[in-house]
């Protein structure tokens, strides 16, 4: 599991050392390091790979062993298997060896890929993890897991390891957009709904200031949103997911096919938002999830600036969702639900016409937004 | 870890329900299994491959996915990049999921190369390990590895992965000859020497009967060695080589070297008899190890007509095996030697001129055996 998370403001400026130190070597050899970095990151920020390089070569025990390289973000690094032929190649070249450092700054689907060629290159070169989009740094990069699509398919390949350190620095999320910045806190809302009812209340009070990236509230919605994501992952018992249930994966089987149907003009963020509000509203209706915390979970995202909600839940197609879920894993159906605040339970089957209702409702609160909005 | 291991005389014959039952699926659907075996024991067992359709086919809640198929054993299936191919596209054909079997039945390195394949599709489809050497049924075949070979460099692709189950049947031993059955016991040697007494009291009264494949004895050797891998892999608080001590490598560092100085004329299995041989030299002059430990580990090694010598011994280019050892984990260099049976002790350098001396006793023991021979 992770035991190295850091929570840092600039990582290569004054928290330099909070970072230097998660790079462990013995007394007489340096720590050598290999850097991958996301392009639209550094095209944000056009010092930073110079920062990078300037640091690790005045440090005292690092070493970097060749140019910081630039990789495209997004499902293309997953998708291009020239890249995972390069980033082994660059493995190979530099000699990497199993205590051997490689640092990835990007967005998820970077650190997807290369986290998979360092998790099979002498099955596990050290990763250490610069997420650099709030969906990262509040929920998947503590994960275990990488992965790249092969065969047409999404993380067809891939494997369950532990990266060596996780690093959230705050710097990092300068150049997001606001609508990709907000994106990453509707697995927060997710995790706070299942398992903290006071970080469920601090984001009630709170969404709006996120929503408008100030500070302190938004780094600490990520702070408590990737805490309890780790402690999951950690204490949990099923890290590598042998289990059928899912319980992080609430309001995801339909998140996952919103994305598809709108052939991905839905972040991942916005569609698991949606998928949250009609889980919610369906957890009411079928499971008596109290209508305050239904009302209550609508309204944070709302105040986030998050969709509750897609034309396409109008359609048929969103259910095939389940099925492809159940697929996903294999063997029986389950779905994670929620009887009340920080009480998930697991159901085997979904009713569709409740899940009609419950989606007619969630459109309800829609309109009534869209029409307060007006 | 290694949950289900299992001892078989015929699991395709009178013990299949011993199989069959490591296959663990919901009551609603079969568990989904495709297999590869090694084209050499399919040669040596040519009603094998039909044998195992029939009982696959025959059986409630299984399912064989498509034909049998054969790959090549030895280091060609993890050199040929095709075959990892060939298996990912098969795997991605019959949509194998995660709950979905993979069975692999030959040698160490034909469960290297599946397991990898089975391990990078969809993070991990169950593989069940049936080792067909007794190598890798006393040894490998529990162990949490897996690898191909990639840029002309021994296992330079791998992860770290834990098989669903291991079944050591004896009957698919029946193919192997003399000299390769008796390749499987150094390694049981090594571990009863670092780590159970009794262990190798049994081998030093048996070694001739077990080098003649008589049981009960041949099968006791391997279920020993692999319960005392096995145990160090759980319970050894470190299955993916986190640390630098590497004890199960005992006699591995000259071991790797002079197969590779041989271009493999010897065999893993003879190379790890004659690195054991000169460590325990090395270890009684060095470390005090008594000389009757000594003397009766020299005599197990022949006794189980395992060589103790080779002739690149005299040379200089062995030595360069403790750098390329101390490569491969990166940092310092970590010998594991033992101080008596059953004590091992770690130790970060050899001194050349002792090592030297070990290898005269060793050729002294040889040269006594080979006048004896005669």
């Amino acid at each position: 599991m992770v035991h190295r998370l850091r929570f840092t403001e600039d990582c290569f400026g004054q928290d330099f050392d909070i970072l230097k130190e998660v790079f462990e070597h013995p007394a007489h050899s340096p720590a050598r390091i290999q850097v991958w970095v996301d392009e639209g990151v550094a095209q944000a920020d056009n010092s930073l790979c110079d920062r990078i390089a300037t640091r690790l070569d005045q440090a005292n025990g690092l070493e970097l062993v060749s140019d910081v390289e630039l990789l495209p973000g997004g499902e293309r690094v997953k998708n291009d298997t020239r890249i995972i032929d390069h980033l082994l190649a660059s493995i190979n070249r530099d000699n990497l060896d199993r205590r051997s450092y490689i640092m990835a700054i990007g967005g998820g689907a970077l650190l997807d890929a290369v986290g998979y060629a360092a998790a099979i290159a002498h099955r596990g070169i050290r990763l250490v993890r610069l997420p650099t989009s709030t969906l990262a740094q509040a929920d998947s990069g503590v994960g275990v897991k990488n992965a790249v699509n092969w065969f047409g398919k999404k993380n067809w390949k891939g494997t369950f390891a532990t990266p060596w350190a996780v690093v959230n620095d705050r710097n990092l999320l300068h150049g997001l957009s606001d609508r990709d910045y907000r994106c990453g806190f509707s697995e927060a809302v997710k995790v706070a709904l299942l398992k903290n009812p006071v970080f469920f209340h601090f984001l009630a009070d709170n969404a709006s200031a996120i929503a408008n990236r100030k500070q302190p509230y938004a780094s600490e919605a990520i702070r408590q949103s990737v805490l309890l994501h780790l402690r999951h992952i950690t204490q949990g018992g099923d890290p590598f997911e042998m289990l059928q249930a899912r319980p992080l994966d609430f309001g995801h089987w339909s998140a996952h096919k919103l994305e598809a149907i709108t052939d991905y003009a839905l972040r991942h963020g916005e569609a698991v938002a949606i998928g949250i509000a009609v889980d919610v509203a369906y957890s009411h209706l079928r499971l008596g999830l109290p209508s305050e915390i239904a009302e209550q979970t609508i309204s944070i995202l709302q105040n986030l600036h998050l969709p509750i909600w897609d034309v396409a839940l109008t359609g048929e197609a969103v259910f095939d969702g389940l099925e492809e879920f159940r697929q996903h894993l294999g063997g029986q159906l389950t779905i994670t639900l929620v009887e009340d605040l920080g009480y998930p339970r697991d159901v085997h089957s979904i009713e569709r016409s409740v899940m009609r209702e419950a989606i007619s409702w969630v459109a309800g609160k829609h309109n009534l937004h869209s029409v307060k909005a007006i």
